[in-house]
């Protein structure tokens, strides 16, 4: 008897989601620049925990109600009022080791919460930063997948698709992948894995970052496979690494 | 003074139109399987001109009513009640010269209408059969463009994506572009030019027309530039060629 292998799909954009079953799937947040890879940082520096939320005002209450640390990105830089905000290289251990993050982002958080009110089985996050945990995760779950693109403000971008095709390069032999959208992000991934770096100026965010916010430092380690491997779980309203 | 180049964006899914500002921009209608291809073909063979509808009951009164032909396809097949269907290859000048036709479509037509809704400033349909006419006339109008792909029941498609790579390929000098959409459509296109035919089998559409309806005539057909090389404008309710 054939064994039938769990389906795969890569959703480009938020405004798409309403269109790929949730359901007892695992969805992979995907927000490269940078939440994501923020998020993976924030767990691989050991931080206790990170409860992701919609607004400002939500995070500094929370984080004061609890004592942790509220940060937040709006337009690609610190949200006002807050302190800290969606840099990767922000987070170091001394900084973050045994704390709580209460986070929130333009696009990355906000996917998370729309996957969660479409009934999303399980919900992780991934980023160059942690593209093995990811893969071995989801190898091991044998669950269906939906790679979600957290894109910009419901726009395609590159940079999350980039990172839909790598996923796919390593475990398109454990997945049904019947997608264009895979098609096109595994494309797109193999022609450009081995100069991710160079050809980071061609894409619109990279401008937003660098151009605006000199951000060229958070662009290299959000490119950087494996820099800060660990697996960002979502679970009673928190993330956290698993062990 | 620098003479500044009108913007091109390419929208990926009908779900993503709204994000795009169509007032006095050309807005390209790209359904390459099959509807623009179809409407191609229609008015290269001398049809009088095509009246696209939403619904098929509206295209048999319409048709009724003004002595034309009714056709349209639902999933991929003849929509039931009507005997003509959305194969480019029907429509041979001897049976479609100085007629009207009245299509609906799955994706194609309904594309046109949210454009028409949301303010476009001049609606053409774009596919690789008219593929010189569409570019020759994007450059001429020097107007803002938005290329939108119809893709299927709101998500991505590919060949959709190639047709607008195709164009963007052609006449990327004479617009500014930042838009990954656009970057993608562009190195996709680039990727396959030469081997459209036998890439066509990776397409997830490709399946639905050749196995289960047998249409690999088509495919060729609206995989073939400039057989069809005409400009179909939308004007007062109808698409006719321009000359």
């Amino acid at each position: 008897m054939e064994n039938k292998k769990p389906t795969l799909f890569t959703c480009l954009s938020p405004a798409l989601l309403h269109l790929y079953d949730l359901n007892n799937a695992v969805v992979v947040i995907i927000d490269v620049f940078r939440a994501t890879s923020t998020i993976a940082s924030v767990l691989y520096n050991g931080a206790k925990e990170i409860i992701p939320v919609a607004e400002v005002a939500e995070a500094i209450k929370i984080s004061t109600e609890i004592g942790g640390i509220a940060a937040g990105e709006r337009d690609g830089k610190i949200a006002e009022g807050l302190a800290h905000g969606n840099s990767p290289l922000e987070y170091t251990r001394t900084f973050i080791e045994n704390k709580t993050l209460v986070l929130t982002t333009t696009n990355g958080t906000r996917l998370l919460h729309m996957a969660l009110t479409n009934n999303a089985g399980t919900i992780i996050t991934g980023s160059f930063p942690n593209l093995s945990a990811v893969c071995e995760y989801l190898v091991e779950q044998n669950k269906n997948v939906v790679l979600g693109c957290a894109g910009w403000k419901d726009r395609y971008n590159l940079e999350d698709t980039l990172f839909a095709g790598a996923v796919i390069s390593k475990v398109k032999n454990n997945f049904t992948i019947h997608c264009d959208s895979s098609l096109t992000a595994v494309s797109m991934y193999e022609q450009h894995q081995h100069d991710l770096h160079s050809f980071a100026p061609n894409l619109t965010h990279y401008h937003r970052l660098v151009d605006r916010f000199g951000l060229i430092e958070d662009i290299r380690f959000c490119f950087t496979p494996d820099v800060a491997n660990v697996l960002p779980l979502y679970k009673d309203g928190t993330l956290i690494a698993v062990k």
